[in-house]
């Protein structure tokens, strides 16, 4: 690849994280002048995003960014990702460099392998940041600085361009950067992301009360903020990953059940051990 | 009551939120120069909180606290709450406002109403602030303002007590004052409290892998912050109020296993349509 301010960067979908995205890259320079293009489907979006500079040029459909962009940033849900992959792979410009932000990877790695055009590259992604307030309008929310970022590289990846998006994702100023599998990659999320956003949705699921926030102190309120969750994706991230999630919501409700036992038998000293034990835990984990 | 500047305040144990709560005291001028005293068992702690400035004198025992304090604000654990009470009910000086910060009210309230001397007056209440790191080295780290602060008064109370007292809370930067039952405050705090960290617990309990933060992107550290919890004071709540835990806890899982249902059944449009109904709920939530 050239050097990045020199290639025409296209954003596919400026909704929250492709927004967020376009902006990242404005900021930090990487995308140089006249070089950022985007894509959606909404054209106010669109003429929000060229107003304020953050984009370039935009367009509605996307023949003409694809056959000019080096880098191609695909900002959509998995679904979306997968049909756009099918039915656009012949416009991509040659030897375009291609990533995306979709949080599940597995079915995607797979479609890739099999049919990405020979000349391309898709270095698949995952950032790990976001915000329970979605859409274009709400990208500025989405602070990259020092949070995670996961790649689930494909075998044919060349090492260059893997080295290429790692470095650009540094630039937008996420930290720690984590090579690793699709399946491993699903496994995990499947715990940090979908089980919590799963665990949230049960918590105002089960509440009828609206005015119960008068009793929080905050705890409540940190564990449900992300069941402002946006819907249709979310569903889709459910249901694609849905085996390691199920096999993960399992394992969350065996040790929900058994601190319960311990609160019904009264069972002071084993469950101040069990809780001690959590503590601990927890410190050794960041964040 | 004197105007509280003019009141000796005694506060009782010096923990993360008894010292939060002298410091609170101190910097919105409510204890008048010279009128702060706080007791704890800790010595360290004591001349930490002269040494300060945030208290006046401490005190190891609380006898010379409790002979001079016009308004004892006590701030221990339920139990030793309960059993202070009963040793020291002779102690304190006569017409003493007193109140306590306890997360567990129906047992306490029963027993102040049998047991409190009659020239004495206990307003039951719990500021719902806090931080899960604790003891005095981190009160600086509970932030009042806006908070909710919850009051179970007795039948027995002075109606100009509660006036006092809730003048006081708000003094301190607290929000909104709630008066309800110790047995409505039980329920609910039950739920937004106590269910919660249970919830903290299991997430942390049923992971083994302590780097899965390297695939966190706030989810995870957001509804697990408050797993780093004080394991003697969470039992000793939990199991004070283990029936309406419990049935919180039945409730919850009630959902989980709904939405695990869904999922498990890719039953997409009404996974869909229970999660838009979660994120509209969440949305009239406050917090």
């Amino acid at each position: 690849m050239k050097p990045v301010e020199t290639c025409v960067i296209g954003v596919v979908g400026l909704g929250l994280m492709g927004g967020a995205i376009a902006g990242a890259l404005r900021k930090c320079g990487a995308a140089g002048e006249g070089k950022l293009l985007a894509c959606d489907t909404d054209p106010h979006v669109l003429e929000a995003a060229r107003a304020g500079g953050v984009i370039d040029e935009g367009f509605v459909t996307p023949e003409a960014l694809l056959e000019r962009a080096d880098l191609v940033y695909l900002c959509l849900n998995p679904s979306t990702l997968l049909s756009f992959m099918k039915e656009r792979m012949a416009s991509f410009k040659k030897g375009a460099l291609i990533t995306d932000i979709a949080g599940v990877k597995a079915a995607i790695c797979a479609a890739m392998e099999e049919t990405l055009r020979e000349d391309l590259d898709f270095i698949p992604g995952h950032p790990m940041a976001g915000s329970e307030q979605g859409g274009y309008a709400n990208a500025g929310r989405c602070d990259f600085r020092g949070k995670n970022y996961i790649l689930t590289p494909l075998k044919r990846n060349r090492a260059e361009n893997i080295a290429f998006v790692k470095s650009l994702i540094h630039r937008m100023g996420f930290g720690k950067i984590t090579e690793t599998s699709a399946a491993a990659h699903d496994r995990k999320i499947a715990f940090t992301s979908q089980l919590c956003h799963v665990i949230a949705a049960s918590l105002i699921d089960c509440e009828a009360d609206t005015d119960i926030t008068s009793f929080g102190g905050g705890s409540f309120e940190d564990l449900t903020r992300i069941a402002m969750l946006n819907a249709p994706m979310w569903t889709e991230l459910f249901l694609e990953n849905a085996s390691p999630l199920l096999s993960r919501i399992d394992q969350f409700e065996k040790s929900l059940g058994e601190l319960r036992a311990l609160i019904a038998g009264g069972r002071a000293g084993a469950l101040e051990q069990r809780l001690e034990a959590v503590r601990e835990k927890r410190a050794l984990m960041s964040g």
